[in-house]
């Protein structure tokens, strides 16, 4: 990965990523250091402060910075066909700041907040940070079953219980790489409308399409109020910005960009936001992606290469069409945990799959990143992986 | 105030500074616009991308990013002669930020919170996001009353409840401008010791100190443990950066730096953090505090001045020795809701006192921001504001 580090004697470490020596770490699912457009971010910071001066340095508007917002509108409306009315978006300190918000104005103490199984560990341990009860909903080769979230609302209407929200994440999702076909789309959106079911859409990965066209959101296909969506610029533009935005009905908007915590501070992250609309407004974003889709294409293949190469036949791959994660099932219900202590020997590592699952389940399957690596790194450690299964 | 919006056109707004055409607003607690540092932290933002290019990009280390770790140990350091271990401090996007964290983090549902009555109204509608139970502890014309603390808590226990945290701002309060005697904070602290009960301190004016020497923060004279600090670059350096951070022990900051929200994200706010670093070991937070400091002691003086030519005699005013904010007490129990219907006919704004209670106390007290404004024009608002009276 060729990372160097300027201040690495520091007392205090800089940034969260640590990799060990000798370690190829596909565990990991961060965007690549080296593909990050720091010229292009001096060059807009400049051009923002030239324009806009005071404006981008004090405090916000609640909803988030009015160009960032306005240059959202454009780009959701002409990548996704529907646009968002001007109170139906606000800005968010990256989706994790969006889902620590959300959990925080939306949920109530002892509210059961589904979530599909597998699902991003760290939403879960965020989730976990809040009063409410975790159910998973499980999902298969194809993503979240339907058919079981239904059996899940009956069970908990007969418990007189209802769900504050499931917490989805649909497109290239994060640990599996799936995303959910057309028809599951449209028949988890039915379901939710049906039963009052709001559904918080993770929506991170969208930009990453390889073939540059991702599945449609489900905040696109939805009913207003049925699909608030998180979007974000962690993994499009720059993760160390903090920056990504809510699209939802305007109520749900309202009780976000109205919360004490936006009333008191202002718009999120109100600078880099500002620095992220210059850097949009002057065309970078679209390029800068392009390039993105090109270089976690070509991993990805390398990777997969990789793994039909040597991985024993028993291992089942799933080949995602964008993001950063391939998720491995291994033989014969094999140990994952009991696999990376070997893998690490040999100098590779991984997210066994029980990380990603509230239950204990994905005990035989493993998640892994092919966003930090070159290609050939990314060989190397499916070659070291392979010597693990001998 | 001489502000001009670059795109005042827009649909969405930039900024969350409302002013109405007409109007001298003292009611916005904002910093001065005109007096941002937009040039030197353009430049900060070129150094700082160039001596850490990706570093300053990707996801910072989770208790914030590490050369503004650094440079506030040795400030804290310099400045109020206690050092924070490296593992007593953590860096928050703003004084907001860290208090929704605190909250999320360290509260329950149903724990009591006391706050000292009046307080930052904002502060209370960010409380109110939580699912806690506020209670008010009256403060005199000295600020906090310790005794009056000791009665909430006597009473708190005989109900079998205790308060999970005090919220408090010792110095250059808002909204009254006051700061605790050394004896009283001496007092504070040793009942909170006695009791168990954390004093969450909101210490954001600490460096707009007019003579340069703010009193010492509960945190620096308190054993470890007794006292979170909140402290924040938006009053000192820029607002839209959201900056700030918590001194606490170890086992308080682990709390939030290990956080879902921090593990999923990384460190608040990376990017500002990385040029917030940039801009204070170039040396201009020294210089640009020096500037503040005498700025807004010149307005300061300036509404002082004004109120005693233009209010009848009796009016109570507060004089303040840093910070943002004058409370004026009206004459005879004068109703301030009254007051300001007839201010805004007049041409001046200001914040009735009953905003900063939580139990319908303040009737008769207004706030007077002066942070705003220049000398000329907060005179001008003292003289709409004393016809009123008439």
């Amino acid at each position: 990965m060729k990372i160097e580090s300027a201040a690495s004697e520091s007392r205090f470490p800089i940034v969260q990523l640590v990799l060990r020596p000798g370690i190829i770490d596909l565990g990991w699912g961060h965007p690549s250091p080296t593909l990050l457009p720091v010229e292009r971010i001096r060059h807009a910071t400049t051009a923002c402060l030239e324009r806009y001066g005071f404006e981008a340095l004090t405090y916000g508007a609640d909803a988030g910075a009015g160009p960032l917002l306005q240059w959202l509108v454009e780009h959701i409306s002409q990548t996704e066909g529907r646009t968002p009315n001007p109170d139906e978006i606000v800005v968010s300190g990256g989706a994790s700041d969006a889902l620590q918000l959300i959990c925080t104005m939306w949920a109530r103490p002892g509210d059961v907040v589904l979530v599909e199984s597998p699902t991003y560990h760290l939403a879960v341990k965020l989730l976990r940070d809040h009063p409410v009860d975790l159910v998973p909903v499980p999902a298969d080769s194809e993503g979240i079953r339907v058919d079981a979230l239904a059996t899940k609302l009956d069970r908990l209407r007969a418990e007189e219980r209802s769900a504050r929200f499931l917490y989805v994440i649909p497109t290239f999702q994060n640990p599996t790489g799936i995303s959910l076909s057309l028809e599951r789309r449209k028949n988890l959106i039915e379901l939710a409308a049906e039963r009052d079911l709001l559904l918080v859409e993770d929506d991170v990965y969208r930009e990453l399409a390889f073939d540059g066209v991702a599945p449609p959101s489900l905040w696109s296909m939805a009913p207003t109020g049925v699909v608030a969506r998180i979007g974000s610029f962690a993994k499009s533009l720059a993760a160390g910005l903090r920056l990504g935005w809510v699209t939802a009905s305007a109520d749900q908007i309202q009780r976000l960009a109205g919360s004490g915590l936006r009333d008191s501070g202002g718009g999120a992250n109100h600078f880099a936001a500002m620095v992220a609309s210059e850097f949009c407004t002057l065309g970078h974003f679209d390029a800068h992606i392009a390039l993105l889709r090109n270089a976690y294409k070509v991993r990805c293949e390398a990777l997969l290469q990789g793994l039909r190469q040597h991985l024993p036949p028993g291992c089942q791959v799933q080949s995602p069409r964008g993001g950063f994660f391939v998720w491995v099932t291994l033989p014969q219900g094999m140990d994952a945990t009991n696999l990376l202590v070997r893998a690490e020997s040999a100098g590779v590592s991984f997210l066994p799959g029980v990380r990603f699952h509230l239950d204990g389940r994905g005990t035989s399957a493993i998640r892994l990143s092919f966003s930090l690596y070159d290609p050939d790194e990314l060989i190397e450690g499916t070659r070291r992986l392979g010597r693990c299964f001998a």
